[in-house]
């Protein structure tokens, strides 16, 4: 890609290439396979590494129409990745294209578009270039500049595969406000603690977030699907409890809402749970959200609370709540977070930014962070910086807010890197 | 209205003139009279043509505060068309405004803004006009080039008026979802099939929705209103099974979202039930629709689905839903349809394209149809052609997508008229 | 500020400078305190004037983490005038730096971005100014060429503060939808009307509503706050019959929609029951709002109403009911407000304009008004003038509507003066 790749102005060019490009990333929620870490996993083609763990492209590969055997079944490698590159240059508009090149440029040096022609072409060379120990899994990752990030693990994980210093956990806790019997019996057995009623269940719970917090954890996740609010109450109960212990770590609760993950049953089928074809509720229940965090609050303590909304819509609601919860001394305490898995394009990150500003204040905003399970898309990092650069110095032109340029590199540095860093070293408050 | 008219660019003024301006029209959905065409309709002034059958204009007229006897009622045609000229240049960001424009300056050659001052000279220069034969609805209509298009008719409908190749009917299918004891009478008399239950009922449907395929039908249209949820959950049972044999006809289903007709009872009395006053629900339940479209695939097949919401803001949350009933060889299964209704102003599609382009495909979009009565909405095409061809080269230079011209023409194609011609020419997969 | 602060092209400066800037306001709706009128109040410093009454600016404060002793607690004023000055660089992006400096900058010739630096300078300064009968709370009003405002009373309340000319009491109808005991024993006391049944009670109201007429009052408001339709469908009857007798009075209803007051009990219990940390509930039900509407309009007479959803989507939904009842001779009897509250940003507005040009008659807009509690607040006002010179001419030539100058400039005269001063001087129909 270009050197000033989105950036139209020189002083969006200024910020990026003396500030944002410089800022180490902290990938605060992501689901990269650690195993491929501790084993510095070698990739045999650039299907294996660029296409088979991404269901974003699965995604538009099945919009096409493309035969699912070319998508997850049983078709070639090579036959995979070609079918991807014949419609590749239909894609323009969608994220997934702008991410495709800024992977193939910024690992293998690929600038061309990929086309059906070039396809066996560029298969080949990064091929051989993927065949060499510069481009293990590890490797490609040192091109990053990744300080810190957090992968999810479930509460009975293997925690023994993080380093405590670049990669800590972040607890996924979803199976937790639902539990089975099963889950019920491990975690008595992993806690030691014999699980009769609520309180015991808690504490049981609590013994094994210590595990989490022994290994540096900083945030836990919980996805609020569509209809949350509307299912048993208990496990609007059971998230209170836990928000309180969060809070009482110093952890930041990341709330992922409104996913529809049931749509089609033959591609659930097909493609798995986390196949690419969810969808989203559509009229989220901002009032019931507000409530629970009242109740957060009210029972004990609230933890700090970013809010990934997956109907665009509800990004300006969402930023609103940033003003709902404020506590002495802590900045951003409830903020609308980067915009989320199908949102996460130059569209709904710029309506995310203009609702974060507009409602809020843009130079508390944690920032990005991929959410994603290849290890190529810390690029996106990468793009949000450069559509970071731009939309402040365009807000400042558009808007005439005389920012100088050291406030601009400040909130630059607060968004691509501090507000993040502030997260992860403090557990007091700031 | 100028050549270049909403083209900035030099790209886009290539685009629109080289590709887009020349492509016929295809119509998959609109509500045009077949009889004026049967019977080539002589217009006895601009307003006949112009201003009575188009409850947009009506609706502008009453927000101005003009008295219904000038819209609906008894006024002389010239002392009406006079009203809508006096507050047209007051109406400007408005549509109507621009469709307007462009409805006198193809037909007529009339470049002048009405108003006040030139309301009698361009009621006299197009009456003059409309008495000579170049200006009967037939020799109108062949100024726009049209391949094809679908004006919907209901299930007893006389068919023999569309001649199956420039007109062919689509199915309005409302009336089948709730049916009164009247129109099972009639379905039985019509099909010869006695119906006792749901089966018969189905089977009376599908016999005539044989004499439907028999004239070329390609498009099925349901309104699913405000509401539509809430209700009898038979509606939905029955829309299942008749989107089961939609699909097995290959035809495709268009679904209106979240009308509200019912606002004024009032302006319903004045104006009839299409008068123009018609709102949105603005919840729209998009995990129900989802639910619905799961079960309609689950029971059978479900059909290639466009979906129109009313409510802007839904563009967003719908188009996500593309990705998630894809099937193998088949492009763009469901979709976000062009901006409906209200929404389909430049605001409005922007916001569409925005939204099928960043969550979607917009290579695999379907298009523009006008949805209306009047037979010189056909300039909507144009308009929409020239914002499209427009948006396509901003999105290219804006997100630096290095789109080639050959590439953009190829979308250009494919949105303006390919994608909707596959339609109506293959029952088979494409 | 510069002199064309925001204004663009020469089109938007010329607009303004020869049009909008010159207008008297005309402010609808608000919450100044009267007696600060009557007496004549002095500030003692900047913190009085700027910061003390101004939750917006609380907020921010808070978001940033400041602790409550700095924002509404026993700090003294000037360390807390210094704490918001220490943060403000870094709110960039927010209306309310915006306005901060319009303020700064309109009344007191401070054209300084406040800062840590210069805290002690502006406060001092100010100080001085303050001191001086040039600054007091009338001297500061008549800056803003106010030719009539409306802020809000009680049903109850003592309305000889009201001058009748420059100021005329609005009322705030939200207490007699859910009356108290004590209400009633009050209202029965104040108009002589036993009060037993709902008729009765309608009875003492509009005795009362007849005080409100006498002083000139044009203006009712209620708050249809986040779940006011699913609560008591007692509270929807009365203000269906409230709506019937404003409409009689020729009073203009004034809806604002969907606010959640109840978000931190913790921060209700320090600052008060505005003290702005509410939130916006996100699916309003604009369908039971129409059905509202409808009902006040078949059991009497639907007063001309605006609307003002602070859950930002809603503008568009809202903006398309501008349609749905109109009535002879009556300008935008129904219409979309201006972007409130949290909303009331430049990308609130831009978002509401663009609704209500597309969806409506943007030429019918009654345009801005401040709803604020304090004085300063008219400069946004001019905020919004400049917004929408700036908007007109950008609509004109991004649209190519070829709206000549002199058209622009009444559209500019109607949305900045004369459509609300058409509200307040005229009972009769218009």
């Amino acid at each position: 890609m270009k050197e000033n790749y989105l950036l139209k102005t020189e002083q969006a060019q200024r910020l990026y290439s003396n500030t944002a490009k410089n800022l180490p990333i902290i990938d605060f929620h992501n689901h990269i396979t650690l195993k491929d870490i501790v084993n510095d996993r070698k990739f045999n083609n650039i299907y294996e590494l660029w296409l088979e763990c991404d269901p974003y492209k699965h995604r538009l590969m099945r919009i096409c129409g493309i035969p699912e055997f070319f998508i997850t079944g049983g078709a070639e490698p090579y036959e995979k990745f070609k079918k991807y590159c014949e419609i590749f240059p239909h894609l323009a508009g969608n994220p997934v294209y702008d991410w495709s090149r800024m992977e193939l440029s910024s690992i293998f040096g690929i600038n061309e578009l990929p086309c059906r022609e070039n396809a066996k072409k560029i298969f080949d060379a990064t091929g051989e270039m993927l065949s060499s120990s510069e481009y293990t899994n590890n490797a490609i990752l040192s091109r990053f500049n990744i300080e810190y990030q957090s992968p999810v693990a479930s509460i009975l994980d293997e925690l023994s595969d993080f380093d405590g210093k670049k990669t800590a956990p972040s607890l996924r806790g979803d199976e937790l406000l639902l539990p089975t019997e099963k889950l019920k019996n491990d975690l008595s057995t992993a806690s030691d603690i014999k699980i009769t009623d609520d309180d015991s269940y808690t504490n049981a719970i609590c013994k094994l977030l210590d595990r989490f917090e022994k290994a540096d954890c900083k945030f836990a996740d919980h996805a609020l699907d569509d209809g949350f609010f509307e299912e048993d109450s208990k496990k609007q109960e059971i998230l209170i409890r836990l928000g309180n212990e969060y809070a009482k770590r110093g952890w930041t609760l990341l709330l992922h809402l409104d996913a529809k993950r049931k749509t089609s049953s033959r591609l659930r089928a097909i493609a798995g749970a986390a196949g690419g074809y969810a969808a989203s509720g559509g009229r989220f229940d901002t009032s019931a959200l507000c409530d629970l965090l009242g109740k957060m609050e009210d029972s004990g303590a609230l933890p700090r609370t970013v809010l990934f909304p997956l109907t665009m819509s509800d990004q300006t609601t969402l930023a609103i709540l940033e003003g709902s919860f404020s506590e002495d001394g802590i900045k951003g305490k409830i903020q609308l977070g980067p915009a989320w898995w199908w949102c996460d394009h130059s569209f709904g990150i710029k309506n995310a930014l203009d609702s974060i500003a507009s409602f809020g204040v843009l130079s508390e905003f944690i920032g990005m962070t991929t959410d994603s399970r290849s290890i190529l898309s810390f690029v996106r990092h990468d793009y949000f910086r450069r559509i970071f650069c731009s939309y402040l110095d365009e807000l400042n032109s558009k808007n005439e807010l005389d920012m100088t340029y050291e406030t601009m590199t400040e909130i630059v540095e607060k968004v691509c890197y501090k507000n993040a860093y502030e997260r992860i070293k403090k557990n007091e408050k700031i």
